[in-house]
């Protein structure tokens, strides 16, 4: 674009500028001028600062739950839904989950594992494996209460996608001598079979055992009940090197495992 | 302001602009203007999205930090230097610090402490009770790596700052009953006094004990002396309802309390 040509374009966004600035003024313009004013230039400094005071709040809210400071909520707060909405889908949380699957990249440089066929590592299942971002965006992605039976029938489609990264990660695992067990809150009557395709389809094969929940785990919270199974596969002779999950559920309680990782999700919380 | 002072303050913007536009016009010149306009436009969609490359890696940095997933780093990765500093000075870090003591009071209202004197809380010192940020600042946030003796000579001084919310909360639990005990790494010899005149200076009158790191725990772990000293208050009767501080060792290990609360802090790691 020419030197002159740029002019025109200023001079013309000069002319828009000043024309909206008269238009709002009149008999009691004055004030309306300076609000508008106001709220601009207060929401100019947002997108500067990157935030407005919702996003702020917001970025608090996700921060306090992946640091475990906020238990058992069952919504994620109304004003949270665009921002949980844009972390979801416009590439942060990919990105966030990219970065910790690093570090269990990285965990693994440092650990000498003893190859006797009892090296484990535990995955969660559901947004730590399979993704249910299709379900939860139209929950608007956990402002609306947790429906057992709702997501019952999600689960039995068996239409939940993969996580890339952990896939690559869970390839990696066996590949270099892991036994990966997936342990996971799901219902085995009721879940197992969809659970078992699902876990096909989308790739993850070659793990050592699914472990769902039996009927004499339910009612258990998925603290307790997972800390029971870790404490069996202990018995058993395991070592658990890794615990990958996207709930403090997964990762606390007993047994928890050498490392912990936290992958996150701002959508709902499970005890 | 008059409609035609804003008319004119505009032209002169607009004369600005075309000038700034015509600096680096010369024989060379259209390849730096387009440069310098593709920079423009991708630091304004930066800024539209919340986010540059940068920032969103910091983000997702800051993020595994909190949960837990980041550990042994040394110094924060260079380039989150002025994203470290934009959340700690620019308001994000007292919003995220605001909403955790929110939920310190939340969690407050369902117990029911005993009354009977033994009804503990804990809270670290550095970065929990009081701030410092001021030393961090002049160390780049954390780029710059740990130096022992020159941290000791800061927290001498005894000038580091109450954090507001905190000592708010620190103040309403000793109000309510609770035992509020200081537990600290910090070295009692050499550091005793100037940090029982810091906390004074800052406020913090009233609580039980101020423990500190006595010569026969020099060299553990903070994660294995916290323990290990928590196991003591366990054993003396103290039950501990909460426990707050600004590192996951603070908060991990043995007997760690009913509740924990993990303040921010992505400006260093103890371990």
């Amino acid at each position: 674009m020419g030197r002159w040509k740029r002019e025109v374009l200023v001079i013309i966004i000069l002319y828009l500028l000043i024309s909206t600035m008269g238009v709002t003024e009149g008999k009691k313009g004055r004030r309306n001028i300076n609000r508008k004013r106001h709220s601009a230039v207060s929401r100019a400094l947002e997108i500067i600062n990157g935030t407005s005071n919702s996003d702020a709040y917001c970025l608090s809210w996700r921060m306090a739950v992946e640091a475990n400071n906020m238990r058992g909520w069952r919504t994620i707060p109304i004003q949270c839904w665009r921002h949980v909405q844009g972390y979801m889908v416009g590439g942060q949380y990919s990105r966030d989950i990219s970065l910790i699957i690093d570090q269990i990249y990285a965990y693994l440089d440092t650990v000498s594992p003893f190859a006797d066929s009892l090296d484990a590592w535990i995955f969660d299942v559901d947004d730590t494996c399979l993704s249910n971002l299709f379900y939860y965006q139209a929950r608007r992605f956990g402002c609306d209460p947790y429906n057992p039976m709702e997501f019952k029938i999600w689960a039995s489609k068996g239409e939940s996608l993969a996580i890339p990264a952990v896939l690559e990660i869970f390839y990696r695992l066996i590949e270099v001598g892991f036994k990966v067990m997936l342990l996971t809150g799901r219902d085995e009557e009721t879940l197992g079979e969809a659970t078992v395709e699902n876990l096909v389809n989308q790739g993850f094969v070659g793990y050592e055992r699914l472990i769902m929940r039996s009927p004499e785990y339910r009612g258990l919270s998925a603290m307790m009940y997972k800390s029971e199974i870790r404490r069996q596969l202990m018995e058993q002779g395991y070592r658990v090197w890794g615990n990958v999950g996207d709930q403090w559920s997964d990762l606390q309680g007993n047994y928890t495992g050498d490392r912990t990782f936290k992958l996150p999700n701002p959508m709902y919380f499970v005890p």
